[in-house]
């Protein structure tokens, strides 16, 4: 039986090509308990592959699939033959297995896509880390889940246990252990509850006409100004981009970003959104490519409320999106967090007082760099409408474990797209904040530099703050 | 500028889709020097990649493009930028570090497909065979190279002379050291050299026109009768194919199948042939799946001479096909292996006897499965034209070496697509033949048993020629 998929959802099918692969990624780090290593973890994976019951977690089971009588609509079936062999992959690490290995094997992981006749998931059990830690890469298709979810499915099959054994493999069925706490709303937004059930009440009126969606978007972004500004300047990042992709990654303690946006009353997703700013400006500098005008993030904002977020309920893709100007033409640090936090607070009342329609219109493009392809196309005499995406996806608060071992860190891999060659996605673990970078490998040139640049750049926040 | 690409050659970039990557593999297996280990390889190979005369072979410097200035046609175009750290890539066998472990990686690395954007290969360095060996994986876009001229190249790349150092990598341009001996033609077709000529001479007038050419086939094929025949039983490698592939590989001494040749009056590629009958029938036995009618192989033969076999002059794709008879539905070894040798005998006979014109289109069809893929499509109501490819590309006949490190084995990818689910092909190396048995991991399940039942065959064949 083929159950209905959201037009959201499967805008990530229709978008899809082979330079464009639609799905997002994580790595997972973990650090086996005292006495164990790396290999009991692989033995304790290996041992939930032949298990005999293979009862697999329900979003995982399905494949997509359209035909003559679903009249070329998307939908879902469930899988009954399912090969965990092609979903579950054994991976090691060249010499010497330090993270530069990790994130070069990853990159190309994350390169190529998804086998569409099947359920659209791997994850990569990767050895050979020189520490002693196991990693694990997960891909999943941005119509089965968007960041929000894959973390929440993430956060389902840990523990905060140190000590509980027994847990079945993260592609396994697993009921919630942990009705609390849940995983953050994102931040940034408080929107009334009123609105975003408005907002979602519409998907079924208005979704798949996307077109209209996007004036309804230019139209909004006319009469509100600044903030949902649609006029980027044109960036080496703004270009039709190739099939291979680029992965840097990087992790700072949240209590440095804290501890900067208390002193400048911003928020920790400003001091994000800032460091981004500074690094790109410094990229862009060192590539004699730095436009006159500042460059705008397109930041998408979570519409699911705390208990959902909590449970998955929802699952799919449940986004909105603010404009954000970056101030990359401001040499001060201060001044750039300034300009961030101005135009966030801005976004944020003006995102309020809209109506449940224009917040599905910003959804529909906020569901990621998929949909602003999708509207926008890439047009190369066209300014774009915003230079990149950044995009925080708040992860665990408290440490989490698989059978012990601690998951001791997490990052996020992304989308690039036509126009749209270079994306930051940030989430927290625990105490730390990790900064995930993926680009198209030939729009972005020594991508991993942008790491170094981030690191400096939250010096210099740190400095401008006087800390 | 835009090079002309052969109308032949375009055909593979043209019929590719996502679930059709349309390249061809190799794994290389190296053992290192006395008293050199993985490492040293591994260390002369990164010392290649960081060289600052990055002079990459022509052949792997260009790239396929097509625009409206060349009406669509695709074209070749040299790439000035090339990023060699896209196209060599490091991996690492998970524990414990066997074949199986690098079957699996391979398996895996032939089903993602190459960054159209750029030059169509790849080379993967693999490390971590536990018996201290070193293995390479390389895949090249078919439009740039069928399975003979591969050979050609990766023959140049390497010497008969243990003792050589300071050899380039297989990537960078290297001049011929070794005029001879030649890479064999292959063994089973003796065409007239004019015949070959006139064939080659009417690729410009009549490629392209592949519809014409399949009415042509199918002529000679009625006229013909036996050997060239269309008509094969449907069998479960005859189903649309998924994007994910399973590949299986081993290797039996030459010597073997030479006196089961000898003894038989056929030719080692009967023997191949036979061997392969031998198998397919086991295997679909075990499945249940055996046809009452016997299966029909499209096998491929060269249509170059020795001296450009040997220079690697023409590159692309030149090869012709015949149809042979396998014989599936006779219990006796000896009674398949009999059929096998007429079969080829008379196809051989009946090319010999065909004009220019005729082979041609047998060109086009034989360019491989991509060829009879596009010309056929898989139509699920009609019978296949034939139920697998079986080729046989001649290897060195001498043990090569590259930097001291000999050449252990050389295990051959091939490309299954829609209606031609498995794929079997043979190479030769020094003193062995090797076997690389490719299919989509969904239409051919417990693939890797068709090796097993390849040495039972030979082992019957052995025994029926009373050995």
């Amino acid at each position: 039986m083929l159950l209905p998929m959201s037009p959201l959802d499967s805008m990530f099918l229709l978008g899809e090509s082979r330079e464009h692969p639609m799905h997002v990624g994580g790595v997972q780090i973990f650090q086996p308990p005292e006495g164990a290593d790396a290999r009991d973890m692989r033995a304790l994976l290996d041992a939930a592959l032949t298990d005999t019951d293979q009862d697999v977690a329900s979003r995982l089971g399905r494949r997509a699939r359209r035909s003559w009588t679903s009249l070329g609509q998307w939908g879902w079936e469930s899988d009954t033959r399912i090969d965990l062999g092609h979903h579950v992959r054994h991976d090691a690490l060249p010499e010497p297995g330090e993270e530069a290995q990790l994130l070069a094997l990853c990159s190309r992981l994350h390169s190529t896509p998804l086998d569409r006749s099947r359920p659209l998931w791997e994850i990569h059990l990767i050895e050979g880390l020189r520490d002693g830690r196991y990693a694990t890469y997960t891909k999943i298709h941005h119509a089965v889940a968007d960041g929000v979810s894959a973390m929440t499915m993430l956060r389902r099959a840990l523990s905060e246990d140190p000590d509980e054994r027994g847990m079945r493999a993260p592609w396994q069925h697993s009921r919630p252990r942990h009705p609390g706490p849940p995983v953050d709303a994102v931040e940034a937004v408080d929107l009334p509850r009123a609105v975003i059930h408005a907002a979602r009440s519409t998907v079924g009126e208005f979704a798949g006409l996307v077109p209209a969606l996007a004036r309804t978007l230019t139209r909004a972004a006319r009469e509100q100004g600044g903030p949902l500004s649609l006029a980027a300047p044109k960036t080496m990042f703004n270009v039709p981009i190739s099939g291979s992709r680029q992965f840097a990654a990087q992790s700072w303690p949240l209590e440095r970003l804290r501890l900067v946006a208390k002193l400048a009353d911003a928020t920790i997703n400003d001091v994000v959104l800032a460091m981004s700013a500074g690094a790109l400006r410094s990229y862009l500098l060192e590539q004699d490519a730095l436009p006159a005008e500042p460059l705008v993030a397109m930041v998408p904002v979570s519409l699911r409320d705390e208990k959902q977020a909590a449970t998955g309920e929802r699952g799919g893709n449940d986004v909105g999106v603010l404009m954000c100007n970056l101030g990359t033409h401001l040499p001060e640090p201060a001044d750039r967090l300034d300009t961030v936090r101005t135009c966030m607070r801005e976004g944020k009342q003006a995102m309020a007082a809209m109506s449940g329609a224009q917040i599905l219109a910003m959804s529909a493009l906020g569901a990621g760099p998929a949909g602003a392809s999708i509207v926008f196309g890439h047009n190369s005499r066209l300014r774009p409408p915003f230079n990149l995406i950044i995009s925080n996806v708040p992860g665990p608060r408290h440490p989490l474990y698989w059978n012990g071992a601690r998951l001791d860190g997490l990052y996020p891999l992304s989308i690039p797209v036509d126009g749209q060659g270079l994306n930051i996605t940030c989430t927290s673990n625990d105490d730390a904040i990790s900064f995930g970078i993926t680009g198209c490998r030939r729009a972005v040139p020594q991508l991993h530099t942008l790491t170094t640049h981030l690191g400096d750049a939250l010096r210099a926040l740190e400095h401008a703050a006087g800390i």
